[in-house]
């Protein structure tokens, strides 16, 4: 609540201005006829809008008691920035680009945020179907303009759970409901098609598909994203996919576009350089629009237009850089990164499978491994928030409670940390499930025969 | 309106799914029960919001037939971007900022879009009520934030006339109402500040001030912004004061903040690097939160922040070499530009104060000029619209017509172009009225006694 006014106005009597009169006269205005009620005092009060822009991870994290262990280093496997431990830096072409456009002087004044035909013809992004790019600020600003065109206040959104918290913050904070449809652990995160098509009505206008997965990292296969396409088709919806983990899938297993497979579904691809280029904070995103059938048709395309002009979009430096970092990155860059994340999420998870009371599931690309916590092993800690909250007080080691995904019992590990750092974390991780956990009262009825 | 929909889909009897009832029988969905009406054909439309936002000067230029004389190469008056005829560079010490903060490898993470110290410190930003800084993905979303913090659909602000046109342009599109003040030409543009207030009502949540001016070109003395102030302080509204031509004034003149009068009045100052740094493309702003007696308080700042995180802000490596830019950036480089500017100013003045029909009104900073046309002498044309086209057609000379500021009958010159094009402009647009120009009845019975 707004209570700091000035002392003056402190002593002013409540209400003098509630009939809309002005007691004092004003002489010599001109426009004094057309006086209407007026504020006099200060009271200002944030919008709707700002209100309902939530952040739960930050609303968790923020709620959470976090005093690590004095004894032990901090090990933070939370953040989802590849760039915090200095050990996976970008490519040398990649600033080398940077600076290549920097020092052209063609990169300072405005650009257009459409239709830059440079990057429509990479052979990172050419798609048969591809018609139109939009620039963005990073993809969240991708993500942003998406939602915003298709839907409007009343709509409903369809986002996986669990799932990136974004696609809710944009969406309620623009009175836009969200719909949970479920994923499964079991079947590698895949999405319970049943679920989804349960939850779509009249007002859904956007059905979201984040594919490679934050937090799951999972990646579907062909089969699955043709499944979720029939769903869309059968029922009308457009797909917004999140493919900004997109190619980061680990040897062995193959990274499909949606847009590729979809011969109806119109379909807007959110894409960046932050996490394959390992560039987060150089906002640099886009909107793909593919619409093989004019589905979208122009209104659409200009809708994006229109709303990408509000502010701009990415950086120009980086615009100009973007053929050659899309272009020359060398292969060797994308593959040791995907090596190396690929390494960690083995370490990962073959240490915490034998851990007691923890159900990793084994990621197949992105940068992320979700971890199931047995709470009934666990009875000192009331949930996955809890039991990280004491992961931390005791051996110093943070991993975000998967109840920021609205997903409790799990959580979430970034496995960009170092080798030896996710190695420690583990062991760090196993000592604090050994110290806690209980055998169920089953269980140890068994072990008393 | 969609029109291109799939052919099997047109065959569908229209109604089909009219009354929510699905005809064909889902034999074992365990949601079949559940299942409420849905779509059978493809209809997207675009969001009310994309709808909504409008952009007038492309909507007035695309509607305008710009064929320009063949025989004449093109002066275009028209774009408001310092960069386009490489005459005014940035500074090497700019560039060289960047290139450092590259080299670092210390700013292609996320970063944080709040109270970065560095910034605050920089000699020139500070001011002794500045509290927070919010760095935005350009000014003019430092704009959009701003209003969208203070304001709910269904408020009013008010905004000058001539106006930027982006206030507008968001307002609008967020369901908030505008109410346009008149500037007052014959008194360099000041603010009407009768009119101004006799527009104020209980809905009205933000006013906005734009000093120095797009598209005037005019700088407000210390008094006359303290008289603004009054009217915002009697009226408890708190100020947008969009701050980008900040410091670009002409010798002789002096630029006074708006925070920096302000006692109570508490003012949200938008700026950037776009004008006075000559990077727009560079997307680099940011919002100085003035709060000297705690009004905005808390929430306003948690609102902003809260808004600041739904799409993050500026690219990395700018805010990595801000410090650098504001601090090291010499001052002969502004002064430079400063003097071309005003040189530049005073050749269009001069040359365009003695051609028929036209009254232009001298700047004191920024980079933009503003003429009137005496419509009454150019019977030929309607209006600024027309006047301006022909002016293409005939001399292949193009100003943005102010009917896009909301403002017809006059016109906007941008005076960044390079000294000889400003010349040869002038000299057309001199030939061009000469032609057209016709005595009023009145003048011409003078003439013929």
């Amino acid at each position: 609540m707004q209570k700091q006014i000035l002392p003056y106005l402190k002593e002013m009597p409540k209400g003098l201005n509630g009939n809309g009169i002005q007691h004092k006269t004003v002489k010599g205005s001109v426009y004094k006829s057309k006086q209407k009620s007026r504020r006099q005092r200060w009271n200002i009060r944030p919008s709707e809008m700002s209100i309902n822009t939530l952040n739960p991870i930050r609303a968790i994290v923020d709620g959470m008691k976090l005093t690590p262990n004095p004894e032990k280093p901090m090990i933070a496997l939370s953040i989802g920035d590849p760039t915090v431990f200095g050990n996976l830096p970008t490519d040398e072409k990649v600033t080398q680009a940077l600076k290549d456009a920097i020092d052209s002087n063609k990169y300072n004044g405005y650009a257009p945020s459409v239709e830059l035909e440079d990057i429509q013809t990479s052979k990172n992004l050419l798609l048969s179907s591809l018609q139109d790019v939009v620039l963005t600020s990073g993809c969240s600003q991708a993500i942003d303009l998406a939602i915003t065109v298709l839907c409007n206040p009343g709509d409903n959104i369809l986002i996986p759970c669990p799932g990136f918290s974004l696609y809710k913050t944009l969406a309620v904070s623009l009175g836009i409901q969200v719909k949970l449809y479920n994923l499964l652990p079991e079947k590698s995160w895949e999405v319970d098609l049943q679920h989804m098509e349960s939850l779509i009505d009249d007002r859904t206008t956007c059905l979201i598909i984040n594919n490679p997965s934050n937090p799951c990292g999972s990646v579907y296969s062909k089969e699955h994203l043709k499944n979720v396409l029939s769903v869309a088709s059968k029922n009308c919806i457009p797909i917004l996919a999140d493919e900004i983990y997109g190619d980061m899938v680990f040897p062995g297993c193959k990274y499909q576009s949606m847009a590729s497979l979809s011969s109806d579904v119109p379909i807007l691809a959110c894409g960046g350089l932050a996490k394959r280029w390992l560039v987060p904070g150089w906002r640099m995103g886009w909107i793909l629009i593919h619409d093989r059938n004019q589905i979208f048709g122009k209104e659409i395309r200009q809708g994006l237009v229109k709303l990408s002009q509000r502010i701009l979009g990415a950086c120009t430096i980086v615009q100009g850089a973007i053929e050659s970092i899309l272009n020359d990155t060398p292969q060797e860059f994308y593959y040791r990164t995907i090596s190396f994340l690929k390494s960690n999420s083995e370490i990962c998870f073959s240490e915490l499978s034998t851990v007691p009371g923890l159900t990793p599931v084994l990621p197949a690309g992105a940068m992320y491994l979700m971890v199931g916590i047995e709470m009934e092993h666990f009875p000192e800690f009331q949930n996955d928030v809890q039991f990280t909250e004491h992961l931390v007080t005791e051996q110093s080691v943070f991993c975000l409670p998967a109840t920021a995904f609205e997903y409790p019992n799990y959580f979430r590990i970034v496995v960009t940390v170092p080798e030896e750092m996710m190695v420690e974390a583990c062991a760090r991780i196993r000592e604090f499930c050994q110290r806690h956990y209980r055998p169920c009262s089953q269980d140890s009825n068994e072990l008393d025969q």
